[in-house]
């Protein structure tokens, strides 16, 4: 298959389908412009294409599911622009643009990530979402997601790295902090989409040890563009990590080792979805393109 | 009926089952710990309340929907907090204690409210809440539940009520805010109970109305007792809604016309409410407690 088109193509079902569940409208106010601003920023829709890509792997139809993936993006979204806040990681610049505070105050932000987390819920529990699924399986998955979103994922995981920042930390505080703040959500994406699909128990397990492996990959992988990646293909500043004092991978292990543990994760990651056979393709191409960006 | 011990003895049943929701536990770390610091500051829990009474009204068991009306508490904790921060209303004290950034600092409180709102819909999609309802149900209370809570009801009405603040505004602005960023949950409280308790659709809309008119009175009355309640029995100053020239009620038409107004808008729930019979009796007491607090 070819990752470029593929990623192309699903990337462009999710911004349409995102369109039609938040579209524009001046009655919304400002609230409603700054959650766009962030929600279309031009993110690589990973989360929701990784959702789609678990429900094809386990032999369910990937348009079933794309507005559950929507969601997701919508919480992955709302993620970055309360850990982009002065009171965390203070950050100006994401994806090429000024952080949703800088551009509508901070309160403002505050609320819009508000409203994309319950916007997400939202589109979850809206009969549009989940016509031709099964409720009891739709409820399913939407727990998997608000769990790995909860205390003890995403947000435990943010509030651990902020404990974190400036103290230092060894290789198991940063391995608690990324699986919660990263693994967590992706590979509730992709076992989500498998259990929409209807896939069975040990499908499912493959799915989401695919997804926790490939996550960490993915959040190592970002630790090392944050030092070696070029500032003007990623949208933001390099070094950011280091001069906030941030627990990373390879400021723990170093760089070297840090990429070992990447491809390795890939490895291992790819072995386990491989056993769902050809209808995974798509995974293991993505799991590929993941570690192909720092090595 | 003996309000006083009917709301006392409802509000036992909520601090039980979100203990057991939200048990204390030391490897939740600081981001439990802050999350349990809000949740369990002694709040009246009426939206748990109203949601059994309003699943009573339509002859449902209310312990049947205890649950799902805890996740409602969890939603309307979340709302406090963010409400409370300094880029926000700026609070220092609430429910007579210190709000919760004074206490975990700025970035925590921002995660706190995260984690009980990500909390709220990991209860409502846990099976353990919805045993014995029917999925469609509890998905279509939650969408209701989550409307509310959306940029279309709570995070819309805060945003007005941010970009209101200090500029003035007239009888339509504040009750704009106010629809939004009290009665909506409110209303969605009493309604998703209705719902869940299987409801025909004319007694959902009799609880939607009468949740509308006394969420809007019930904020009245709060900005009544910002003028002219006891701080010491309020556990927070008064007078801070006019130092911060936030826009209200009795701000914009006196005192004498808000209290005319609670009154009425009491009344008119109460005459909505009464059309299902005895059995609403309790959100008839509770209409009445509402303006009695003021009047």
């Amino acid at each position: 298959m070819e990752l470029k088109a593929y990623l192309a193509e699903r990337r462009q079902w999710v911004e349409d389908a995102l369109e039609g569940l938040l579209p524009s409208d001046e009655a919304g106010g400002t609230i409603l412009k700054a959650m766009r601003y962030s929600l279309f920023a031009g993110g690589k829709r990973l989360r929701p294409i990784l959702c789609m890509a678990g429900a094809e792997a386990v032999g369910g139809q990937p348009r079933k599911v794309l507005k559950f993936a929507c969601a997701i993006e919508m919480i992955h979204t709302y993620s970055l622009v309360h850990d982009d806040l002065p009171a965390m990681d203070d950050d100006d610049y994401r994806r090429g643009v000024p952080t949703n505070h800088r551009v509508f105050g901070e309160g403002m932000a505050v609320l819009a990530g508000d409203g994309l987390l319950t916007e997400a819920m939202v589109v979850i529990t809206d009969p549009a979402t989940w016509q031709g699924l099964e409720p009891a399986r739709v409820m399913e998955a939407a727990n998997l997601v608000m769990r790995a979103a909860s205390f003890r994922g995403m947000v435990g995981g943010q509030a651990a790295d902020l404990e974190a920042e400036g103290k230092g930390g060894e290789l198991s505080d940063v391995e608690f902090i990324h699986m919660r703040k990263t693994a967590a959500l992706i590979s509730a994406s992709v076992e989500s989409g498998g259990v929409l699909a209807g896939g069975e128990p040990n499908q499912l397990t493959a799915l989401r040890h695919y997804g926790m492996r490939m996550g960490m990959a993915f959040q190592i992988a970002d630790d090392l563009l944050d030092v070696e990646g070029d500032p003007g293909l990623m949208g933001k500043p390099t070094g950011s990590d280091e001069a906030k004092g941030k627990l990373t991978y390879p400021g723990v292990v170093g760089i070297a080792q840090a990429k070992a543990k990447a491809s390795q994760l890939v490895r291992e990651a790819i072995g386990i979805v491989s056993t769902l056979g050809p209808r995974a393709e798509a995974l293991v191409e993505i799991a590929r393109f993941v570690v192909r960006r720092v090595s």
